[in-house]
């Protein structure tokens, strides 16, 4: 199975009784986009003992990271349309902690957990603020993200957002990532730059900002309890198998 | 469907009837690589009323090119594969004509028609060879293809080719394509480079030549009769159906 996530695109590798031994050298070939499957990762899916679902995220190159709110959000759609689970709230356990998504019609609701805003931080001679969401974040207020032309922070260490804003609850955004470059999407980029934006002009808290990637639109709040929504689309592209000749191939 | 051939990936869609509409904008949606299943192009497998294969060649803009050697060993591996033809040499019908090609065990020849050599032509300030493999191809003899960086000949209106010799029937290329750009692999550009060598020694007519892509290998003879034989790799990946949802959706 393979879908995307505002553009943030998966093969879902549905392993249940967790018997699949998922080497970093068949992620990388998976999502090999030209002579594998092609995605930016593999999310495999688990159940544990007690029944409770795993989502075990790697990355293109193998590497395991924590969450990923585009991720979470096509493997609860997956688990639904599939009848693992019923519609409504699943808990889901990650890397990162267990999160509880909900699907409704169009799109899946995922709590991504609470915001932890920090010192500002200095990205190319500018004052970002700083917010982390299990992952660093540095946002940068910027007018136009159109004129930005490539995006080169001048700190690799962190995710940076560029972001404009275009109307009283509404963001438009670009996302330099943290050892990738940029993306058409990042949900923890969407929160972080949520959070930001409240901060900054002291007013929507528990309300719903539209955030415009390059590769959709995410619709995040910031509630008063310190916990970031983020709602979005997941979309199921396609359902397959493995040929037998790749999978023995080199 | 999907598989590639040195890296040159297609979505396979059998549609034997000939019943599917299959407007540009499918095929767009279909080789998106985020948002869809992501490929170089698609090849519908159409079949005729006297039992002719028909290969549909797509690129990913949704225009029509006439032939493609990389897919139609895709193509025809496919047919063996799903037990619509016998293995052994197939005729298959492309908007360059009939071709023949033959599945081996690992690979796939494809007799390529009859090469058409042309005046020289002045490419980067050097002289290439002008040679016609049902479409324009210029071949520039080069010390070491790594040694190139980025490729920008200043010619853009037929394929241009960059050929290291690297023991007797042994080639290294790497190909600039007429309206897209550095591939991973070009079929035609692959027997235009044999071609050339064999005009520029005098020597090695019927003759094998390895010729190393970055997608791969392909193996060209240039036959005493003018046509040129074509081997290579075609693997097919995964055997998959779309959703309904991804199918109707925008």
């Amino acid at each position: 199975m393979n879908g995307h996530g505002t553009e943030n695109d998966f093969v879902l590798l549905p392993d249940l009784d967790d018997a699949l031994d998922l080497t970093d050298d068949l992620v990388v070939r998976l999502c090999d986009r030209r002579a594998g499957v092609g995605a930016d990762g593999v999310l495999r899916v688990v159940r544990d003992a007690s029944g409770t679902f795993f989502m075990d995220h790697r990355n293109a190159d193998g590497s395991r990271p924590e969450m990923c709110g585009n991720g979470i959000r096509l493997y609860v759609r997956y688990l639904v349309d599939a009848g693992l689970v019923p519609p409504g709230e699943v808990s889901v356990r990650t890397r990162g902690g267990v999160k509880v998504v909900e699907v409704r019609d169009g799109s899946v609701v995922v709590d991504m957990g609470r915001a932890v805003v920090g010192e500002p931080v200095l990205i190319d001679g500018a004052m970002a603020t700083a917010v982390d969401m299990g992952n660093p974040h540095a946002v940068l207020s910027v007018p136009s993200v159109d004129a930005l032309g490539v995006l080169a922070p001048d700190r690799l260490d962190l995710n940076v957002e560029y972001v404009e804003q275009v109307g009283t609850r509404h963001l438009r955004m670009r996302v330099h990532e943290r050892g990738v470059g940029e993306t058409r999407s990042c949900g923890t980029g969407a929160c972080a730059a949520v959070v930001a934006q409240v901060l900054a002009h002291g007013a929507g808290r528990d309300e719903a900002f539209a955030v415009d990637v390059p590769g959709g639109r995410l619709v995040v709040t910031w509630r008063g309890d310190g916990h970031v929504l983020m709602e979005g689309p997941a979309v199921l592209v396609a359902e397959g198998e493995l040929t037998e000749d790749w999978l023995h191939g080199a």
